[in-house]
Protein backbone atom coordinates (compact mmCIF):
# COMPACT_ATOMS: atom_id res chain seq x y z
CA UNK A 1 0.00 0.00 0.00
CA UNK A 2 1.38 3.14 -1.10
CA UNK A 3 1.08 6.69 1.11
CA UNK A 4 -1.67 7.96 -1.53
CA UNK A 5 -2.57 10.06 -2.14
CA UNK A 6 -0.43 12.88 -0.31
CA UNK A 7 -2.86 15.06 1.10
CA UNK A 8 -1.56 18.57 1.78
CA UNK A 9 -1.85 22.79 1.66
CA UNK A 10 -0.41 21.96 -1.54
CA UNK A 11 -2.07 19.09 -3.16
CA UNK A 12 -2.97 20.01 -7.06
CA UNK A 13 -6.94 19.67 -7.40
CA UNK A 14 -8.77 17.95 -10.16
CA UNK A 15 -12.39 17.62 -9.95
CA UNK A 16 -14.55 15.09 -12.23
CA UNK A 17 -17.55 16.40 -13.08
CA UNK A 18 -20.90 14.47 -14.15
CA UNK A 19 -24.19 13.11 -13.62
CA UNK A 20 -24.86 10.47 -12.30
CA UNK A 21 -21.37 10.81 -10.46
CA UNK A 22 -21.45 7.68 -8.31
CA UNK A 23 -20.02 5.24 -10.74
CA UNK A 24 -17.01 6.49 -11.78
CA UNK A 25 -13.87 5.22 -11.34
CA UNK A 26 -11.46 7.76 -12.41
CA UNK A 27 -10.96 9.21 -8.50
CA UNK A 28 -8.85 6.65 -7.69
CA UNK A 29 -7.45 5.39 -10.58
CA UNK A 30 -6.19 8.41 -11.91
CA UNK A 31 -4.85 10.32 -8.55
CA UNK A 32 -2.79 6.51 -8.16
CA UNK A 33 -1.61 7.57 -11.89
CA UNK A 34 -0.72 11.02 -10.80
CA UNK A 35 0.97 9.69 -7.75
CA UNK A 36 2.64 7.25 -9.54
CA UNK A 37 4.14 10.28 -12.03
CA UNK A 38 5.31 11.82 -8.74
CA UNK A 39 2.38 14.54 -8.52
CA UNK A 40 1.00 15.60 -5.32
CA UNK A 41 -2.62 15.40 -6.85
CA UNK A 42 -5.92 14.49 -6.14
CA UNK A 43 -8.89 14.18 -8.44
CA UNK A 44 -12.58 14.64 -6.41
CA UNK A 45 -15.67 13.34 -7.77
CA UNK A 46 -18.37 16.57 -7.86
CA UNK A 47 -22.04 15.57 -8.74
CA UNK A 48 -23.05 18.33 -11.08
CA UNK A 49 -26.30 18.90 -13.48
CA UNK A 50 -26.76 19.98 -16.27
CA UNK A 51 -28.39 23.70 -15.95
CA UNK A 52 -25.49 23.80 -13.30
CA UNK A 53 -22.43 22.95 -14.85
CA UNK A 54 -21.96 26.48 -17.03
CA UNK A 55 -21.83 28.46 -13.95
CA UNK A 56 -20.02 25.30 -11.80
CA UNK A 57 -16.99 25.60 -14.79
CA UNK A 58 -16.21 29.14 -14.69
CA UNK A 59 -16.68 29.50 -10.95
CA UNK A 60 -14.53 25.98 -9.73
CA UNK A 61 -11.89 27.74 -12.58
CA UNK A 62 -11.34 30.40 -10.27
CA UNK A 63 -9.42 28.04 -7.65
CA UNK A 64 -5.51 28.63 -8.79
CA UNK A 65 -4.73 25.50 -7.56
CA UNK A 66 -7.06 23.45 -9.36
CA UNK A 67 -5.02 22.31 -12.84
CA UNK A 68 -7.79 20.22 -14.86
CA UNK A 69 -10.82 18.74 -15.23
CA UNK A 70 -12.61 15.61 -15.93
CA UNK A 71 -15.78 15.44 -17.65
CA UNK A 72 -18.06 12.56 -18.10
CA UNK A 73 -21.59 12.07 -19.27
CA UNK A 74 -23.72 14.50 -20.08
CA UNK A 75 -21.76 17.46 -19.86
CA UNK A 76 -18.57 16.41 -22.77
CA UNK A 77 -20.32 19.02 -25.19
CA UNK A 78 -20.55 21.80 -22.15
CA UNK A 79 -16.87 21.44 -21.59
CA UNK A 80 -15.82 22.17 -25.26
CA UNK A 81 -17.89 25.65 -24.84
CA UNK A 82 -15.90 26.31 -21.69
CA UNK A 83 -12.04 25.62 -24.23
CA UNK A 84 -9.87 28.48 -25.57
CA UNK A 85 -8.15 26.00 -27.31
CA UNK A 86 -8.56 22.20 -27.95
CA UNK A 87 -6.75 19.34 -29.87
CA UNK A 88 -7.99 18.66 -33.40
CA UNK A 89 -10.15 15.45 -32.25
CA UNK A 90 -11.77 17.14 -29.64
CA UNK A 91 -12.77 20.18 -32.35
CA UNK A 92 -14.10 17.49 -35.06
CA UNK A 93 -16.42 15.72 -32.23
CA UNK A 94 -17.15 19.15 -30.89
CA UNK A 95 -16.82 17.43 -27.16
CA UNK A 96 -14.12 17.91 -24.71
CA UNK A 97 -13.55 14.43 -21.72
CA UNK A 98 -10.86 16.32 -20.37
CA UNK A 99 -9.64 20.37 -19.85
CA UNK A 100 -6.38 21.39 -18.76
CA UNK A 101 -4.59 24.81 -17.86
CA UNK A 102 -3.00 27.18 -21.03
CA UNK A 103 -0.50 29.42 -19.44
CA UNK A 104 -2.86 32.22 -19.04
CA UNK A 105 -5.42 29.91 -16.94
CA UNK A 106 -8.08 29.33 -19.85
CA UNK A 107 -8.52 26.09 -20.20
CA UNK A 108 -7.42 23.72 -23.68
CA UNK A 109 -9.55 20.23 -23.88
CA UNK A 110 -9.24 17.09 -25.30
CA UNK A 111 -10.82 14.28 -26.49
CA UNK A 112 -9.30 11.03 -25.71
CA UNK A 113 -12.30 8.48 -25.36
CA UNK A 114 -11.27 7.23 -29.19
CA UNK A 115 -8.17 7.27 -28.74
CA UNK A 116 -8.40 4.90 -25.55
CA UNK A 117 -9.96 2.27 -27.22
CA UNK A 118 -7.13 2.15 -29.94
CA UNK A 119 -4.60 1.93 -27.37
CA UNK A 120 -6.17 -0.54 -25.28
CA UNK A 121 -6.72 -2.97 -28.81
CA UNK A 122 -3.21 -2.26 -29.60
CA UNK A 123 -2.23 -3.31 -25.68
CA UNK A 124 -4.13 -6.50 -26.46
CA UNK A 125 -2.74 -7.74 -29.66
CA UNK A 126 -4.81 -5.76 -32.04
CA UNK A 127 -3.49 -4.61 -35.43
CA UNK A 128 -5.98 -1.95 -36.73
CA UNK A 129 -3.28 -0.65 -39.78
CA UNK A 130 -4.58 -1.53 -43.40
CA UNK A 131 -7.29 -3.59 -41.33
CA UNK A 132 -11.66 -4.00 -42.37
CA UNK A 133 -13.25 -2.60 -39.07
CA UNK A 134 -16.91 -3.12 -38.22
CA UNK A 135 -17.59 -0.34 -35.34
CA UNK A 136 -21.31 -0.93 -34.60
CA UNK A 137 -22.77 2.33 -32.48
CA UNK A 138 -22.87 5.94 -33.77
CA UNK A 139 -22.91 8.20 -30.77
CA UNK A 140 -20.75 9.81 -28.63
CA UNK A 141 -18.37 6.74 -28.06
CA UNK A 142 -18.78 5.31 -31.11
CA UNK A 143 -17.84 8.88 -33.25
CA UNK A 144 -14.45 9.25 -30.73
CA UNK A 145 -13.71 5.52 -31.94
CA UNK A 146 -14.55 6.09 -35.81
CA UNK A 147 -11.90 8.84 -36.13
CA UNK A 148 -9.58 7.06 -33.69
CA UNK A 149 -9.46 3.90 -36.19
CA UNK A 150 -9.18 6.14 -39.10
CA UNK A 151 -5.98 7.83 -37.61
CA UNK A 152 -4.88 4.03 -36.51
CA UNK A 153 -4.88 3.36 -40.51
CA UNK A 154 -8.12 1.30 -41.10
CA UNK A 155 -8.33 0.72 -44.79
CA UNK A 156 -12.17 0.06 -44.70
CA UNK A 157 -14.72 1.56 -41.53
CA UNK A 158 -17.97 0.02 -41.89
CA UNK A 159 -20.67 1.51 -39.44
CA UNK A 160 -23.41 0.31 -38.31
CA UNK A 161 -26.34 1.69 -35.59
CA UNK A 162 -30.23 0.98 -35.81
CA UNK A 163 -30.45 4.59 -36.23
CA UNK A 164 -30.03 5.21 -39.65
CA UNK A 165 -29.90 9.34 -39.29
CA UNK A 166 -27.14 8.82 -36.43
CA UNK A 167 -25.27 6.55 -38.49
CA UNK A 168 -25.15 8.33 -41.27
CA UNK A 169 -24.49 11.39 -39.85
CA UNK A 170 -21.39 10.01 -38.79
CA UNK A 171 -20.44 8.86 -41.75
CA UNK A 172 -20.71 12.12 -43.38
CA UNK A 173 -18.63 13.48 -40.37
CA UNK A 174 -15.92 10.85 -40.92
CA UNK A 175 -15.83 11.50 -45.04
CA UNK A 176 -14.93 15.22 -43.91
CA UNK A 177 -12.22 13.62 -41.74
CA UNK A 178 -10.53 12.95 -45.00
CA UNK A 179 -8.29 9.95 -45.65
CA UNK A 180 -8.64 7.41 -48.06
CA UNK A 181 -9.90 4.34 -45.87
CA UNK A 182 -13.62 2.84 -47.65
CA UNK A 183 -16.34 4.40 -45.37
CA UNK A 184 -19.63 2.70 -45.63
CA UNK A 185 -22.47 1.44 -43.51
CA UNK A 186 -22.38 -1.98 -42.04
CA UNK A 187 -24.63 -4.35 -40.71
CA UNK A 188 -24.76 -6.64 -37.41
CA UNK A 189 -22.34 -9.06 -39.49
CA UNK A 190 -18.85 -9.16 -38.46
CA UNK A 191 -18.25 -11.49 -41.44
CA UNK A 192 -14.78 -10.69 -43.41
CA UNK A 193 -13.61 -7.60 -40.95
CA UNK A 194 -10.42 -8.07 -38.81
CA UNK A 195 -11.32 -5.14 -36.24
CA UNK A 196 -15.25 -5.43 -34.77
CA UNK A 197 -15.74 -2.52 -32.05
CA UNK A 198 -18.71 -2.33 -29.75
CA UNK A 199 -19.66 1.09 -28.96
CA UNK A 200 -23.23 0.29 -28.00
CA UNK A 201 -24.43 -0.18 -24.69
CA UNK A 202 -25.88 -3.31 -25.75
CA UNK A 203 -24.74 -6.30 -23.64
CA UNK A 204 -25.03 -4.26 -19.63
CA UNK A 205 -28.84 -6.21 -19.24
CA UNK A 206 -28.75 -9.59 -19.86
CA UNK A 207 -32.11 -9.09 -21.93
CA UNK A 208 -29.96 -7.10 -24.55
CA UNK A 209 -29.40 -8.61 -28.06
CA UNK A 210 -26.08 -9.00 -29.33
CA UNK A 211 -24.76 -5.73 -31.18
CA UNK A 212 -23.23 -7.98 -34.17
CA UNK A 213 -24.11 -11.49 -34.68
CA UNK A 214 -22.28 -13.73 -31.91
CA UNK A 215 -22.00 -16.79 -34.32
CA UNK A 216 -19.97 -15.31 -37.36
CA UNK A 217 -17.03 -14.17 -34.95
CA UNK A 218 -13.81 -15.75 -36.25
CA UNK A 219 -10.62 -16.54 -33.93
CA UNK A 220 -9.08 -14.04 -36.83
CA UNK A 221 -10.80 -10.83 -35.34
CA UNK A 222 -10.14 -8.58 -32.52
CA UNK A 223 -13.04 -7.88 -30.77
CA UNK A 224 -13.19 -4.90 -28.24
CA UNK A 225 -16.05 -3.66 -26.16
CA UNK A 226 -17.03 0.10 -24.71
CA UNK A 227 -19.02 -1.43 -21.83
CA UNK A 228 -17.55 -2.36 -18.15
CA UNK A 229 -20.05 -5.03 -17.02
CA UNK A 230 -20.67 -7.53 -16.81
CA UNK A 231 -17.64 -8.53 -16.91
CA UNK A 232 -17.29 -10.14 -19.39
CA UNK A 233 -19.84 -9.20 -21.40
CA UNK A 234 -21.81 -11.42 -23.94
CA UNK A 235 -19.72 -10.51 -26.41
CA UNK A 236 -16.16 -10.45 -25.14
CA UNK A 237 -17.05 -13.86 -23.89
CA UNK A 238 -17.79 -15.08 -27.21
CA UNK A 239 -15.12 -13.71 -28.83
CA UNK A 240 -12.63 -15.44 -26.44
CA UNK A 241 -14.53 -19.06 -26.85
CA UNK A 242 -13.49 -18.45 -30.59
CA UNK A 243 -9.79 -17.55 -30.05
CA UNK A 244 -10.29 -13.87 -30.43
CA UNK A 245 -7.80 -11.35 -29.21
CA UNK A 246 -10.31 -9.20 -26.86
CA UNK A 247 -10.57 -5.41 -25.28
CA UNK A 248 -13.02 -5.32 -22.81
CA UNK A 249 -14.02 -1.75 -21.65
CA UNK A 250 -11.97 -1.94 -18.10
CA UNK A 251 -9.02 -2.03 -20.67
CA UNK A 252 -10.14 0.79 -23.00
CA UNK A 253 -10.40 2.47 -19.56
CA UNK A 254 -7.31 1.52 -18.35
CA UNK A 255 -5.76 3.03 -21.49
CA UNK A 256 -7.77 6.17 -20.84
CA UNK A 257 -6.19 6.96 -17.70
CA UNK A 258 -2.80 6.54 -19.29
CA UNK A 259 -3.76 8.66 -21.69
CA UNK A 260 -5.32 11.22 -19.55
CA UNK A 261 -2.27 11.52 -16.86
CA UNK A 262 -0.30 12.58 -19.72
CA UNK A 263 -2.54 14.99 -20.61
CA UNK A 264 -3.36 16.65 -17.33
CA UNK A 265 0.12 16.40 -16.38
CA UNK A 266 1.35 18.00 -19.11
CA UNK A 267 3.37 21.36 -18.95
CA UNK A 268 1.32 24.32 -19.40
CA UNK A 269 2.73 25.66 -22.16
CA UNK A 270 3.47 22.35 -24.06
CA UNK B 1 -1.11 2.05 6.74
CA UNK B 2 -4.81 2.86 6.42
CA UNK B 3 -6.34 2.78 2.98
CA UNK B 4 -6.74 6.13 3.13
CA UNK B 5 -8.79 8.31 1.61
CA UNK B 6 -11.19 5.86 0.15
CA UNK B 7 -11.58 7.37 -3.35
CA UNK B 8 -13.94 6.75 -5.71
CA UNK B 9 -17.15 8.07 -7.34
CA UNK B 10 -19.21 7.71 -4.41
CA UNK B 11 -16.28 10.05 -2.58
CA UNK B 12 -18.00 13.22 -0.37
CA UNK B 13 -16.62 16.59 -1.35
CA UNK B 14 -15.26 19.00 1.11
CA UNK B 15 -13.24 21.75 0.12
CA UNK B 16 -10.86 24.34 2.13
CA UNK B 17 -10.74 27.87 0.73
CA UNK B 18 -7.88 30.42 1.60
CA UNK B 19 -4.84 32.78 0.29
CA UNK B 20 -2.48 31.30 0.51
CA UNK B 21 -3.36 27.49 1.14
CA UNK B 22 0.24 25.73 0.59
CA UNK B 23 0.25 26.07 4.40
CA UNK B 24 -2.84 24.75 6.03
CA UNK B 25 -2.74 20.73 7.48
CA UNK B 26 -6.02 19.88 7.23
CA UNK B 27 -6.58 17.98 3.99
CA UNK B 28 -4.60 15.10 5.37
CA UNK B 29 -6.00 15.61 9.30
CA UNK B 30 -9.42 16.11 8.20
CA UNK B 31 -9.44 13.55 5.66
CA UNK B 32 -8.37 10.93 8.26
CA UNK B 33 -10.27 11.66 10.65
CA UNK B 34 -13.24 11.48 8.78
CA UNK B 35 -12.13 8.58 6.69
CA UNK B 36 -11.78 6.75 10.99
CA UNK B 37 -15.65 8.31 11.77
CA UNK B 38 -16.37 5.57 8.79
CA UNK B 39 -16.84 8.44 5.97
CA UNK B 40 -15.81 8.08 2.15
CA UNK B 41 -14.53 11.90 2.25
CA UNK B 42 -11.98 13.84 1.17
CA UNK B 43 -11.29 17.48 2.14
CA UNK B 44 -9.24 19.25 -0.89
CA UNK B 45 -7.38 22.41 -0.97
CA UNK B 46 -8.67 25.24 -3.01
CA UNK B 47 -6.54 28.15 -3.71
CA UNK B 48 -9.32 31.14 -3.68
CA UNK B 49 -8.49 35.01 -3.83
CA UNK B 50 -10.70 37.65 -2.14
CA UNK B 51 -11.71 38.84 -5.16
CA UNK B 52 -13.21 35.36 -6.00
CA UNK B 53 -14.23 33.95 -3.05
CA UNK B 54 -17.90 34.94 -3.53
CA UNK B 55 -18.17 33.66 -6.66
CA UNK B 56 -16.13 30.69 -6.06
CA UNK B 57 -18.37 29.55 -3.21
CA UNK B 58 -21.72 29.95 -4.29
CA UNK B 59 -20.56 28.03 -7.35
CA UNK B 60 -19.20 25.33 -5.91
CA UNK B 61 -22.19 24.31 -3.55
CA UNK B 62 -23.76 23.65 -7.29
CA UNK B 63 -21.89 20.19 -6.75
CA UNK B 64 -24.43 17.99 -5.41
CA UNK B 65 -21.75 15.74 -3.47
CA UNK B 66 -19.98 18.96 -1.54
CA UNK B 67 -21.14 18.53 1.72
CA UNK B 68 -19.02 21.13 3.34
CA UNK B 69 -15.99 23.98 3.47
CA UNK B 70 -13.68 24.80 5.71
CA UNK B 71 -12.33 28.44 5.83
CA UNK B 72 -8.92 29.83 6.84
CA UNK B 73 -8.02 33.11 6.13
CA UNK B 74 -8.41 36.05 5.12
CA UNK B 75 -12.34 34.35 3.82
CA UNK B 76 -13.85 33.81 7.09
CA UNK B 77 -16.00 37.47 7.50
CA UNK B 78 -16.86 36.16 3.87
CA UNK B 79 -17.79 32.77 4.51
CA UNK B 80 -20.36 34.24 7.20
CA UNK B 81 -22.09 35.85 4.65
CA UNK B 82 -22.97 32.73 2.54
CA UNK B 83 -24.48 31.25 5.78
CA UNK B 84 -28.39 31.13 5.93
CA UNK B 85 -28.09 30.14 9.73
CA UNK B 86 -25.11 29.89 11.61
CA UNK B 87 -24.22 28.80 15.78
CA UNK B 88 -24.59 31.29 18.26
CA UNK B 89 -20.73 32.16 18.58
CA UNK B 90 -20.32 32.63 14.38
CA UNK B 91 -22.67 34.77 14.73
CA UNK B 92 -21.52 36.49 17.86
CA UNK B 93 -18.02 37.12 16.10
CA UNK B 94 -19.65 37.62 12.43
CA UNK B 95 -16.96 35.06 10.76
CA UNK B 96 -17.67 30.91 10.31
CA UNK B 97 -14.38 28.85 9.56
CA UNK B 98 -16.40 25.80 8.86
CA UNK B 99 -19.91 25.06 6.91
CA UNK B 100 -22.30 22.47 6.16
CA UNK B 101 -25.35 21.76 4.37
CA UNK B 102 -28.87 22.48 5.77
CA UNK B 103 -31.73 20.19 4.37
CA UNK B 104 -32.14 22.16 1.93
CA UNK B 105 -28.87 22.84 0.41
CA UNK B 106 -28.29 26.11 2.53
CA UNK B 107 -25.38 26.35 4.60
CA UNK B 108 -24.82 26.52 8.71
CA UNK B 109 -21.80 28.21 9.78
CA UNK B 110 -19.87 27.79 13.02
CA UNK B 111 -16.58 29.30 14.00
CA UNK B 112 -14.36 26.56 16.28
CA UNK B 113 -11.27 28.58 16.64
CA UNK B 114 -12.12 29.86 19.99
CA UNK B 115 -13.21 26.04 21.50
CA UNK B 116 -10.03 24.40 20.17
CA UNK B 117 -8.08 26.63 21.87
CA UNK B 118 -9.74 25.84 24.86
CA UNK B 119 -10.60 22.19 24.06
CA UNK B 120 -6.97 21.69 23.50
CA UNK B 121 -5.88 23.39 26.56
CA UNK B 122 -8.51 21.49 28.75
CA UNK B 123 -6.85 18.30 27.42
CA UNK B 124 -3.73 19.53 27.91
CA UNK B 125 -4.13 19.96 31.95
CA UNK B 126 -5.99 23.49 31.79
CA UNK B 127 -8.77 24.01 34.53
CA UNK B 128 -10.41 26.79 33.22
CA UNK B 129 -13.70 27.23 35.21
CA UNK B 130 -13.18 30.03 37.88
CA UNK B 131 -9.97 30.96 36.68
CA UNK B 132 -8.14 34.15 36.27
CA UNK B 133 -7.50 34.16 32.58
CA UNK B 134 -4.88 36.65 30.33
CA UNK B 135 -5.44 37.12 26.94
CA UNK B 136 -2.76 38.65 24.58
CA UNK B 137 -3.68 39.50 21.07
CA UNK B 138 -7.23 40.72 19.95
CA UNK B 139 -7.66 39.99 16.50
CA UNK B 140 -9.87 37.31 15.00
CA UNK B 141 -8.40 34.67 17.23
CA UNK B 142 -8.01 35.90 20.24
CA UNK B 143 -11.86 36.98 19.83
CA UNK B 144 -12.83 33.43 19.36
CA UNK B 145 -10.45 32.29 22.31
CA UNK B 146 -12.12 35.41 24.61
CA UNK B 147 -15.53 33.69 23.85
CA UNK B 148 -14.44 30.71 24.57
CA UNK B 149 -12.66 31.10 27.36
CA UNK B 150 -15.80 33.00 29.16
CA UNK B 151 -18.24 29.87 28.11
CA UNK B 152 -15.57 27.74 29.89
CA UNK B 153 -16.30 29.34 33.06
CA UNK B 154 -13.43 32.06 33.88
CA UNK B 155 -13.97 33.92 36.53
CA UNK B 156 -11.55 37.04 34.96
CA UNK B 157 -10.53 38.07 31.60
CA UNK B 158 -7.80 40.61 31.04
CA UNK B 159 -7.01 41.30 27.39
CA UNK B 160 -3.73 42.76 26.36
CA UNK B 161 -3.21 44.35 22.52
CA UNK B 162 -0.96 47.28 21.42
CA UNK B 163 -3.45 48.21 19.57
CA UNK B 164 -5.79 49.81 22.57
CA UNK B 165 -8.95 50.51 19.92
CA UNK B 166 -9.11 46.74 19.10
CA UNK B 167 -8.45 45.57 22.54
CA UNK B 168 -11.44 47.90 23.43
CA UNK B 169 -13.52 46.82 20.90
CA UNK B 170 -12.89 42.97 21.84
CA UNK B 171 -13.56 44.26 25.77
CA UNK B 172 -17.17 45.94 24.42
CA UNK B 173 -17.83 42.91 22.62
CA UNK B 174 -17.35 40.30 25.41
CA UNK B 175 -19.33 42.76 27.56
CA UNK B 176 -22.23 42.63 25.48
CA UNK B 177 -22.19 38.67 25.58
CA UNK B 178 -23.04 39.45 29.18
CA UNK B 179 -21.67 36.64 31.89
CA UNK B 180 -20.33 37.80 35.08
CA UNK B 181 -16.80 37.02 34.54
CA UNK B 182 -14.58 40.20 35.41
CA UNK B 183 -13.20 42.02 32.38
CA UNK B 184 -10.78 44.09 32.02
CA UNK B 185 -7.79 45.57 30.41
CA UNK B 186 -4.48 43.60 30.89
CA UNK B 187 -0.55 44.29 30.57
CA UNK B 188 1.78 41.74 28.91
CA UNK B 189 2.45 40.89 32.50
CA UNK B 190 1.16 37.34 33.55
CA UNK B 191 1.74 37.95 37.43
CA UNK B 192 -1.52 36.18 39.07
CA UNK B 193 -2.99 34.67 36.27
CA UNK B 194 -3.73 30.99 35.77
CA UNK B 195 -4.36 30.58 32.20
CA UNK B 196 -2.17 32.67 29.91
CA UNK B 197 -2.74 32.26 26.27
CA UNK B 198 -0.94 33.87 23.33
CA UNK B 199 -3.48 34.90 19.96
CA UNK B 200 -1.01 37.16 18.67
CA UNK B 201 1.86 35.99 15.66
CA UNK B 202 4.63 37.08 18.46
CA UNK B 203 7.08 33.89 18.17
CA UNK B 204 6.82 33.22 14.93
CA UNK B 205 9.86 35.00 14.12
CA UNK B 206 13.12 35.12 16.28
CA UNK B 207 12.96 38.84 16.48
CA UNK B 208 9.49 39.35 17.92
CA UNK B 209 9.46 40.13 21.79
CA UNK B 210 7.76 38.08 23.95
CA UNK B 211 3.71 38.32 24.12
CA UNK B 212 3.88 38.41 27.94
CA UNK B 213 6.87 38.77 30.68
CA UNK B 214 8.70 34.74 30.44
CA UNK B 215 10.14 35.58 33.45
CA UNK B 216 6.85 36.15 35.33
CA UNK B 217 5.66 32.99 34.57
CA UNK B 218 5.33 30.48 37.48
CA UNK B 219 4.81 26.77 36.83
CA UNK B 220 1.20 26.69 38.34
CA UNK B 221 -0.24 28.75 35.11
CA UNK B 222 -1.99 27.05 32.54
CA UNK B 223 0.00 28.41 28.84
CA UNK B 224 -1.45 28.32 25.88
CA UNK B 225 -0.27 29.23 22.22
CA UNK B 226 -2.05 30.02 19.03
CA UNK B 227 1.72 29.74 17.04
CA UNK B 228 2.44 26.38 15.70
CA UNK B 229 5.81 27.36 14.60
CA UNK B 230 8.68 26.83 15.35
CA UNK B 231 8.25 24.17 17.77
CA UNK B 232 7.55 24.95 20.47
CA UNK B 233 7.75 29.22 20.36
CA UNK B 234 9.69 30.76 23.18
CA UNK B 235 7.01 31.69 25.13
CA UNK B 236 5.55 27.30 25.61
CA UNK B 237 9.64 26.87 25.89
CA UNK B 238 9.92 29.27 28.39
CA UNK B 239 6.52 27.82 30.25
CA UNK B 240 7.68 24.17 29.85
CA UNK B 241 11.08 24.93 31.63
CA UNK B 242 9.30 26.95 34.60
CA UNK B 243 6.89 23.81 35.08
CA UNK B 244 3.55 24.82 33.45
CA UNK B 245 1.21 22.23 31.77
CA UNK B 246 1.18 24.07 28.07
CA UNK B 247 -0.52 23.56 24.69
CA UNK B 248 0.90 24.70 21.55
CA UNK B 249 -0.88 25.55 18.18
CA UNK B 250 -0.42 22.08 17.16
CA UNK B 251 -2.65 21.10 20.02
CA UNK B 252 -5.10 23.49 19.28
CA UNK B 253 -5.08 22.77 16.12
CA UNK B 254 -5.79 18.95 16.62
CA UNK B 255 -8.81 19.50 19.21
CA UNK B 256 -10.31 21.78 16.22
CA UNK B 257 -9.54 18.69 13.62
CA UNK B 258 -12.10 16.67 16.37
CA UNK B 259 -14.65 19.59 16.36
CA UNK B 260 -14.81 20.51 12.46
CA UNK B 261 -15.00 16.21 11.82
CA UNK B 262 -18.67 16.32 14.53
CA UNK B 263 -19.89 19.33 12.85
CA UNK B 264 -18.83 18.54 9.33
CA UNK B 265 -20.51 14.93 9.56
CA UNK B 266 -23.43 16.14 11.74
CA UNK B 267 -27.06 15.00 10.31
CA UNK B 268 -27.79 17.95 8.32
CA UNK B 269 -31.01 18.17 10.33
CA UNK B 270 -29.26 18.73 13.64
Amino acid sequence: MTDFPKLSGETRAYVIVGDPIAQVKSPALLTRAMATAGCNAVLLPMHVTSGDIDAFIDAVALARNLDGIVITVPHKFAAFRHCATTTARARRLGVANMMRRNSDGSWHGDMCDGQGFVDGARAAGCRAAGARALLVGAGGAGSAIALALLEAGVSELAIHDTDITRRDALLARVHEAGGTALLHAGSPDPTGYAVIANATPMGMRASDPPPVTLEHITGAMFVGDVVTTPEPTPLIAAARRAGCNTNDGAGMFAAQIDLMCGFLLAAWTK
